[in-house]
């Protein structure tokens, strides 16, 4: 058998209960498919700045590249907020991003049908939504030349945004390929009344368009975007950006959802490669009280099947397994109206398991 | 008497039947308090394109500069949308946010009780909400440098964002000040965990905190505030935050009130000098037809008597004039739940006169 091999990252808070959960859910899919699957654990985030000097150590680097995809928790934490740029959770994330080519981000935001109520948008505005944010997640101002200087006002501090043609290119064909795939409609957003970057962004878009007749396509400024979202979100499918306001308009989206604590991610580079991740923080509040909610890791492991491994049928029994669950009542307490009747975080594996 | 000096600018699409009908108001402040104005028209955006062939004509900053306060409708619309740069409505409005040195955007978001359905978060997550967004306004990646240049992945764009101590320092007092008048909180937005221009913006916030001992300070990432907006929009009182990120985030908060069409906003610089405008576009559509909603430049009036002219009394005076009109169930067709009983934009503002 083919056997995948898998980078396992627990990182911080609730990360290594959550993915533990996860974990399960792995092997359980070896007994009833005959999935082969090999894991390396690795150290990264605020633990690896703990044990070993710097938020992404050269080995988890090596057991990333080597690996077929990475699955990981959260990292971060207040522990580790106050620490100097390199010693910073956050420096690890945009270094494996750049490291293993991570140039693209996908954020499903799928209302759940059992958490409808949990959104602070209206049943009815939120009815339909299911949108996808494809954020660019290599360049643009996260990654651009950052100094600091001296002018007649004071220091100063400067950060630099740039996308070159094929930075744009790739991440926009993909983006029209998903949106291909599902309702056929692309929003991109970008600012071209006020930024370069935004009328490269867009040049490149309208170029790009016509290989993709059957793709609705629209431009919607970033603060319309952001104004829209609120009042249509079900009018969106798939939403393009750049690096920066993709950071803003997924979460944002995400919110809107009420669904925050299921919802999974994908940041994909060449071929099939891929890091998979919840959408939920590190919740340094709850970890290690059992109360966190491991369906997001679960489910962000079902879109690693699909979309690296190509293991639908896998994907579908993990993703009707957590459906089953929730039908039958189980809720963890972030998602529970009684909190008492809440179960805890490897109870909900548990079941997952079973439903499997 | 002392005579305050008015600059006004109808600019394009509903922008000279709203203001029309706010220099209505104006006169009949001059009647009932005996202010004195002297206003001056002047052409700005898709008209001085058209007339003038710039957006920000020469004579228009002069009448600017010799006026006390600028009132402004509206500018832009798809009529100039493909324009080069130069001759782009944005560009004049750039321009004159630059030429005045009107560095701060006060942008106010409050629910009106008769607008409360009209949003599209649930009433009850929306009960008490009443922020501020204070927005920088002639700094960062908009006046950056912008440039083209060929790189090896094609042509490349980029665009600078920077900010001195000075920039910030002053945006931030201003704020905090802004929220002593009010429930005494401010949330300054950054990503100071990415860009060098927001950790220079966290070192003065926090260097300056402690001039203002009575205000309750929070740090929040713009991500994280672009969703707890939506989780929580009553909590926030003051949000402060530089260019880019004020756009994006006074609109979303604008949007999720269910008002926007009723709301106003100030810039300003130095001194007592604002100018004021609805936080609305020039609504292109509905341009010429009566049906535009006046409230939210008259609104913008009541702001400017109270901040550039100290008319507190007048500025009352058309607030409870508003809400009176609105009290007694009178609608645009915007607002009205039964659009067959709306009435017209002169309508409305002659309403609002007869109620002063
Ligand atoms: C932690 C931070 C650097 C990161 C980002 O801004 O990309 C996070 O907000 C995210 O969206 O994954
Ligand atoms: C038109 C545009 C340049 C402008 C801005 O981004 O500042 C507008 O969106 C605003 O917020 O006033």
């Amino acid at each position: 058998v083919d056997v995948k091999k898998i980078a396992v990252i627990a990182g911080d808070g609730i990360g290594p209960e959550v993915v533990a959960e996860a974990e399960k859910v792995l092997k359980r899919t070896e007994e009833v498919f005959g999935y082969r699957f090999e894991t390396e654990h690795a150290l990264f985030g605020g633990i690896a700045i703990d044990e070993k000097g710097t938020p992404l150590p050269e080995e988890t680097l090596t057991v990333c590249k080597n690996a077929d995809a990475v699955l990981l928790g959260a990292v971060g934490g207040p522990k580790w907020d106050n620490n100097s740029k390199e010693l910073r959770p956050e420096t690890g994330l945009l270094g494996i991003r750049k490291a293993l080519g991570l140039f693209s981000n996908l954020r499903p935001a799928v209302v759940f049908d059992c958490l409808k109520d949990a959104s602070t948008l209206k049943p009815e505005v939120l009815e339909g939504t299911d949108l996808m944010v494809v954020r660019e997640l290599t360049g643009g101002i996260y990654f651009g030349e950052k100094f600091r200087r001296e002018s007649a006002q004071g220091e100063e501090a400067v950060d630099t945004c740039a996308y070159n043609v094929a930075e744009v290119e790739r991440i926009v064909r993909q983006a029209f390929e998903i949106a291909q795939g599902r309702r056929k409609k692309l929003a991109s957003v970008d600012k071209a009344n006020v930024l370069e970057t935004s009328r490269l962004w867009r040049e490149v878009v309208n170029r790009v368009a016509p290989d993709y007749p059957d793709v609705e396509l629209e431009h919607v400024l970033v603060d319309n975007c952001a104004m829209q979202l609120l009042r249509r979100p079900a009018s969106f499918d798939v939403i393009v950006t750049e690096n920066m306001f993709g950071d803003i308009l997924s979460d944002e989206a995400a919110m809107l959802t009420g669904s925050i604590g299921m919802l999974a991610s994908a940041s994909l580079g060449e071929g099939s490669f891929g890091l998979y991740e919840p959408v939920h923080g590190s919740a340094p509040d709850i970890a290690g009280q059992g109360l966190a909610n491991p369906i997001a890791t679960i489910l962000s492991l079902a879109l690693m099947f699909r979309t690296t491994f190509g293991y639908a049928e896998g994907a579908d029994a993990i993703e009707e397994a957590v459906a089953n669950v929730l039908n039958a009542g189980h809720r963890t307490s972030d998602i529970a109206v009684d909190k008492s009747k809440a179960i805890s975080t490897t109870e909900m594996g548990d079941l997952i398991v079973a439903a499997i």
